[in-house]
């Protein structure tokens, strides 16, 4: 999405430890026109692949999720952070290892609103490490549901992980590519 | 909003402790189509009051805010939670206590974000005891920003805490208002 790497090459500033900081109009204060235009693009991608359901994970993913969700006209479900595991018998849950703050959380669902007829587009904000959208697959795993693709608004190419879903047949779309980056200079994936 | 009421008594669940349990369309598995409607009606009720931004907290609040937002073609920020008061310079920060989970939390905005331009409309999906509306209004005194409003998908009217906005003056809309709910029956005011 040609858009979004202008809007990354305009507002966005690489920090030290691989961080791009987009809080600008994507991750913190949030420029809707803009947020409009990348869920329209996720829908095009998505079109015709049958999903019934988008899943992200809270906080940054679920503005991005909504918006998604609006365009496809299919229902938002966002997983929760759990400090502790303590969690009962009415969700699904898995535990994520955070490289930005250095510890594991949990990330649980209701049993409710995740089911086997699901065909599900997992949406996020960054894909990094590849470690949250990793545990909402095992959440999709658990419930049954058929994973259709994911969809994130910046991937980080050089981490490794986008590339790797791939190679497991998994259909990734980035609106945002990005391969190398540094205080000078970001390099998208042509 | 007739539609939200009809959709709390269909879907809604009152649990034990005044607990509105309403995750199958709002707060956990959003119902889009219904967002977009309680989007519109947000937009409708603060038309011509100038908004220039809408502020609302991590992490139920953020998909109401964005698709409000996107109605309004105005952005959106959003509070971050912490837990520790590991803050700087860059940011406006305050002291939230939460009944919910029975501990204070740190509520920031990055001073980049809201400024003494900003005209503000704050969005979340509860108003109960008003905590994190306090806060949120106080993330706004400190960046000298103007208060419109407040938007809430559901008020308890029984807590008290809207009349007492309504009391200062302060434009508090909530798109269902319940006056008072036991497990057998739910109650808005008319």
């Amino acid at each position: 999405m040609k858009l979004m790497e202008e809007k990354i090459l305009r507002e966005g500033k690489v920090l030290p430890g691989d961080i791009l900081k987009v809080g600008s109009f994507l991750n913190q204060n949030i420029d809707t026109e803009f947020l409009g235009q990348m869920a329209e693009e996720i829908s095009h991608l998505f079109e015709g692949k049958g999903v019934t359901k988008i899943l992200t994970i809270e906080a940054s993913g679920i503005a991005i999720a909504a918006a998604a969700g609006m365009s496809m006209g299919v229902p938002v479900l966002f997983a929760k952070k759990h400090r502790t595991s303590n969690v009962d018998g009415s969700v699904y849950s898995t535990v994520v290892h955070s490289f930005t703050h250095d510890e594991d959380y949990h990330v649980v669902v209701s049993r409710d609103y995740l089911t086997a007829d699901d065909r599900v587009l997992l949406v996020d904000d960054f894909l990094a490490s590849g470690n949250a959208l990793r545990g909402l697959m095992a959440l999709c795993e658990q419930a049954g549901a058929e994973l259709v693709g994911v969809a994130v608004a910046v991937e980080k190419c050089f981490s490794g992980a986008g590339d790797m879903l791939r190679a497991r047949g998994i259909q990734v779309e980035a609106l945002a590519a990005i391969e190398s980056m540094t205080e000078g200079s970001i390099v998208f994936r042509a």
